[in-house]
């Protein structure tokens, strides 16, 4: 056994100048490794020693695992992107990814004052460049204080930098018209993924007939039936009703639950409004009815509130499950367990790529609470440039300060064109026969339906592929659009949808709309 | 049940008058939550509704989760920290937290190059200043083009950038002399920690007495720990041989893995080199044993590699387990399965709340792979800004390139600065009598032991404390000085440690190294 030093020495001149900064030309690829160790195996007679890790040996949790909006589909468009920069030649130009709530990728231009006050942060010394608005100064100045030497570089307290906690706090009092928030029940998240994963991880228990249940809507945003696969919990399907705007019903939610019963422990329940791949926008009634159920059912209430700035259908508002809960009294307000989540990456942001988010959690119990940060403090803390962005979320730019005026235009400039591409959206396809759309009253999504003729489903069914799976590599294949089938969210079984983002420029999303109108009119005529 | 729209229509401008945006003045805070829910829930005569998610019915494996760098003795400081700013007298002015490898937090000073970059990355209107310097603009114009929509707001692809990944493995080309590295094996992380709690997910499986076990070195880093408690993973610990400077014995290893065949199915080998908390580096020769070992008892290999630039002692020199797998010949180079962990949180960088990482996969299993990356899509993708500045990591300024020379400048500078700050805290501390420091060869943490006097520990364990935490907390209470006790890692039954940062600039060192003298030398003096 070595004491770890070598024969050799050497000084810090020397490992500069043997350090892998220096770019010699790049070595020559050599075969696959892959390709390589079957051949050298067999060269070297070693070809019995088997994979430590394989496929039946690897955790048959993660296996479970789906991810819909990033399935094969998107893989085969990836693929047929490359061809196209190959030169290989396709009945399409460009492949349009409407898969994926990626704003900024589809064109959407970031909101100007968090780009400068992220540019300050990243780099103080522009703080002396007189080209930045004061106001654009102040916010960086304040967030770097509050950084560990001043720097966006150090780690955050686990749950957050306190200032950003603080400034979520207050956001969510103006927007609850009052209702009090403790910043000790902010937590800063990695986006609302990581938050949405890390409550979960806390609820499973049991094993059997009492392994945790969790109550999620069909149609689902499949991080839920991800991070419940990966965690061994029991999925119970909720339907929503696509006949009334896929709306909640609470004898579909009682009927659930009655028959989850039989076979595990329910213990929480999950919503997502604005509604994600549904685009529907709950009534304030609705969400009081979900916290009755949810008080009398005991269950713990999990609301994803990420598309909160996201409502364009007249007579729709925007209700947090919070505000309504203190609304109803203290006999709810102080007992029911409830738990908000929200992101930089939707509603006029769109910031996807920074991962910032929070979450609020009312009522949990103190010790759970305490397991909850030393949880998180684990993975040390949320990226602090994502950080950053959240406390310029909740707290922009204000009247009477130099960028209040951009920050409106630009915010309403953003907020109006998706009003109008969601109606445009719906209005276009409502004129295919065969495809119904309901109105996309929030969110950033259309889920039609779509009919899928006997002989379709046949052949899809042939090809051991759901039909609407086959539907939409189909016009993957033919047109270059990328939608996700309707049953990586979950739908009836019988019933066929899509899920297409509303976020490409108007004039793009006119000329998808129509080429998904032909497509549909060929298929329907091809498998008749 | 409601349809989800309700009576009252708005359109655009209402919502946006109504929005959270205008800051009313806060509305007055309330007393907390959990007293008013007591208060209130006896009025209301509802008392007896219980919490749905308690620490008797939360997820058990969370309850073992522990992680000393942000423990007890942290949230004391913080405590502290709080009551000197509200002037509350204490024996000293200010905590120095030299608990955690957080270079930023301690003054050092990021690297200018990479912060241009990141500012004309967040705010693209800087490409237009003409007191940027081209390299940064066209490293950023590079990045920008890799982004959908030219924006860092966009989601990237799961496994990362594929530019980034592209210079990630040119780097290691580099680094390890034109050993050939497929950028297809490289995934972006969220920091390193994001990449070993992945792998390790990957690997656990099995009940009972088949249950993966997975080798850790004790003393550890506990995230190691506390991702197997999480996943309900056997932790095998292997002792690192402190009396040769913490280097790894393979009889030791031997002995580890014998007696976990017993009760549990041992599939994995973690090392941390340069050694976290242990500060050794190990030696070329060791690596290839630990290789050969791995080879033989069939171990997949996890080489948590973030300090490859922190070397500093004479005749000590980082080398890759890649490198030397590939050195060994196609017996094992095709054959040991090996994944290798970097970061932006280390070395000369000390970027770590930009939660930026590597992780590069050696001869895995294709099917696997391809689990891998579905299980990484779940969370969509690590925060570009860290991948962005995992690209400067990779790909920093070249010979000739205007900022070169800085650049060389400033990380000379933090190297040369830690290499002396390594030396200067091993030579105190083995100054004073019953402590005793091993050469800090590498990383950023000296582990000394320490000696407890029988009469100390027993005051302790009458406390329900382990005797280095009641040491460490001693301290903290007395000088302000926050270090992690060695139980938080992990060591030999009956020895004491604690773990402490070299990072507070020099100067802050040396007093913090005098103060840790003084204390242990009346810690001895009053428990003798």
């Amino acid at each position: 056994m070595r004491t770890g030093s070598e024969g050799t020495s050497w000084d810090l001149t020397t490992i500069l100048s043997k350090s892998p900064l220096a770019l010699p030309p790049p070595p020559r690829r050599v075969q696959s490794e892959a390709t390589g160790v079957v051949q050298k195996m067999s060269e070297n007679g070693v070809s019995s020693r088997a994979k430590v890790l394989t496929i039946d040996t690897m955790n048959p949790t993660v296996k479970k695992v789906e991810y819909a909006v990033r399935g094969p589909i998107v893989q085969r468009a990836v693929e047929l992107e490359r061809e196209l920069s190959e030169g290989i030649k396709k009945p399409f130009a460009e492949v349009i990814k409407a898969n994926i709530g990626d704003a900024h990728a589809m064109g959407q231009q970031p909101i100007t004052f968090f780009r400068q006050v992220l540019a300050l942060c990243s780099y103080p010394e522009l703080l002396n460049d007189s080209t930045f608005p004061e106001d654009a100064k102040s916010r960086a100045r304040r967030i770097l204080q509050s950084c560990g030497g001043n720097s966006m570089g150090s780690y955050s307290a686990s749950q957050g930098i306190d200032s950003v906690r603080q400034d979520v706090a207050r956001y969510i009092e103006r927007r609850d018209g009052g209702v009090p928030c403790d910043p000790d029940n902010i937590y800063l998240t990695t986006g609302a993924s990581d938050g949405i994963v890390t409550m979960l991880k806390l609820l499973v228990c049991g094993e059997g007939a009492t392994r945790t249940g969790v109550m999620i809507s069909i149609p689902q945003y499949p991080l839920y039936s991800a991070a419940l696969a990966e965690l061994g919990a029991v999925q119970i399907n909720y339907y929503l009703n696509e006949e009334k705007c896929w709306s909640m019903d609470i004898s579909e939610l009682q009927r659930a639950l009655d028959e989850a019963r039989r076979h595990c422990n329910p213990r929480a329940l999950c919503i997502i409004n604005p509604g994600n791949p549904t685009g529907q926008v709950q009534s304030r009634q609705c969400i009081e009815d979900v916290i009755r159920f949810a008080a009398k059912e005991r269950l713990f209430l999990m609301a994803d509130e990420v598309y909160q700035d996201n409502v364009y259908a007249d007579g729709c508002q925007f209700h947090s499950f919070k505000k309504v809960l203190f609304e109803m009294g203290p006999e709810y307000s102080n007992t029911v367990e409830l738990v908000s989540f929200h992101s930089t990456s939707k509603c006029y942001m769109g910031e996807c790529g920074f991962r910032g988010g929070y979450m609020e959690i009312i009522n949990m119990d103190n010790e759970v609470k305490a397991q909850l940060t030393k949880l998180v403090s684990v993975r040390l803390c949320p990226p602090v440039p994502g950080q950053a962005l959240m406390d310029l979320v909740v707290n922009p730019p204000q009247p009477g300060e130099p960028s209040y005026e951009n920050f409106i235009k630009e915010r309403t400039a953003t907020l109006s064109a998706l009003a109008e591409k969601a109606k445009l959206t719906e209005q276009v396809l409502n004129t295919v026969q065969g495809i119904s759309c309901n109105p996309v009253q929030g969110a950033m999504y259309s889920f039609p339906r779509i009919t899928i003729s006997a002989k379709a489903v046949k052949e899809a069914t042939d090809k051991g592929q759901q039909p609407d799976m086959f539907y939409c590599m189909k016009m993957l294949e033919e047109t270059g659009i990328c939608l996700v089938p309707g049953s990586g969210f979950g739908q009836k079984d019988g019933t066929y949808h899509f899920r297409m983002t509303i976020l490409p420029p108007t004039d793009k999303l006119k000329i998808l709309l129509n080429k998904v109108k032909e497509f549909h009119q060929k298929f329907t005529q091809q498998y008749t």
